[in-house]
């Protein structure tokens, strides 16, 4: 999505250890402008797959997948980050762990809020080693719904989770591929 | 708002300990009709003021936030929940409690998502002790911000943080104030 990435070359900054910073429009101050913008780019992408629920996790992914939903007319859950071991039999759980900040989770979502044979489509705003949204996935088989995919707002490409997750026959549709980020100059994959 | 009193009404169940569950519609799995509906409305209850951007914070008051500020056509900043005690200088930070899960965490905002002299709207799902929001008001104040006020679906009245606020002159508005909910039963404040 071009709008994306000339957004990602105007504001993105690049930090030592493959940190990309888009704190600016995408997951800290949000430019509601753009994120509806890349809500209807999804809402064309999987125009006719049957979405009736929307997937993500929270918390920065929350804006877009509320975008995405309002796009379909679906509902959204977010999968809640969870520490704790003590896990109720009430809810469907998968572990996870961030790029970012290392720190192993548990996700979370209420049984009562996915059914089986649901048509989910998972939203997030980055993909990198793709833990978190394998989790996400992980949990939509517990609950034996239909995977349709997911939708990702920045994929960093060069760190292998989406091409991961492609291999196993998961429909995986990033709006923007970072190929490379090497010096601070950033490639994106045609 | 008639509409989220009726829903409170029919999906929210109340458990011991005057904790109220609405994770069926506004705070797991989102309701995306009710909560443009809850948007519009607060667009009505603060148009003329100004708006510049809202602000909330992760993660449940996202969803409504993010609304909201669509409404307003402004950006949507949303402050990150930290356990750190390492915090940069960059960052404009408040500490907060939750009543429900009664840990202490600090709210962050990056200063520059906070300009001075910016019209601010808070925007949250939940008030009942009123200690996130007023972290957040404290985040407006150290960034010299203008406060507008602050939007809430869901105020508990009995816990009274709404009404602290309100007395020292802060302009609280809550779609739904919660009066009791003895022995499981819902009544709305007039």
């Amino acid at each position: 999505m071009e709008l994306l990435k000339q957004r990602i070359l105007r504001d993105g900054k690049v930090y030592p250890g493959n940190i990309l910073k888009v704190d600016s429009f995408l997951n800290h101050k949000i430019d509601t402008s753009l994120t509806r913008e890349m809500a209807r780019e999804f809402s064309a992408i999987f125009a006719g797959t049957g979405v009736q629920k929307i997937l993500t996790v929270e918390a920065s992914g929350i804006a877009l997948a509320f975008a995405v939903a309002c796009e379909f007319g679906v509902p959204l859950v977010f999968a809640k980050k969870s520490q704790t071991k003590n896990l109720s039999s009430a809810v469907y759980s998968a572990c996870a762990a961030s790029y970012t900040h290392g720190c192993q989770y548990d996700l979370i979502v209420a049984k009562e809020h996915i059914a089986a044979h649901e048509k989910i489509l998972v939203i997030d705003d980055f993909l990198a080693l793709g833990e978190a949204l394998d989790g996400l996935f992980g949990i939509c088989k517990q609950a034996r719904a239909e995977i349709i995919g997911a939708g990702i707002a920045i994929e960093k490409g060069f760190q292998g989770g989406g091409d991961r997750l492609r291999e196993r026959g998961l429909r995986i549709e990033s709006l923007a591929i970072i190929q490379s980020m090497d010096s601070g100059s950033i490639v994106f994959r045609d």
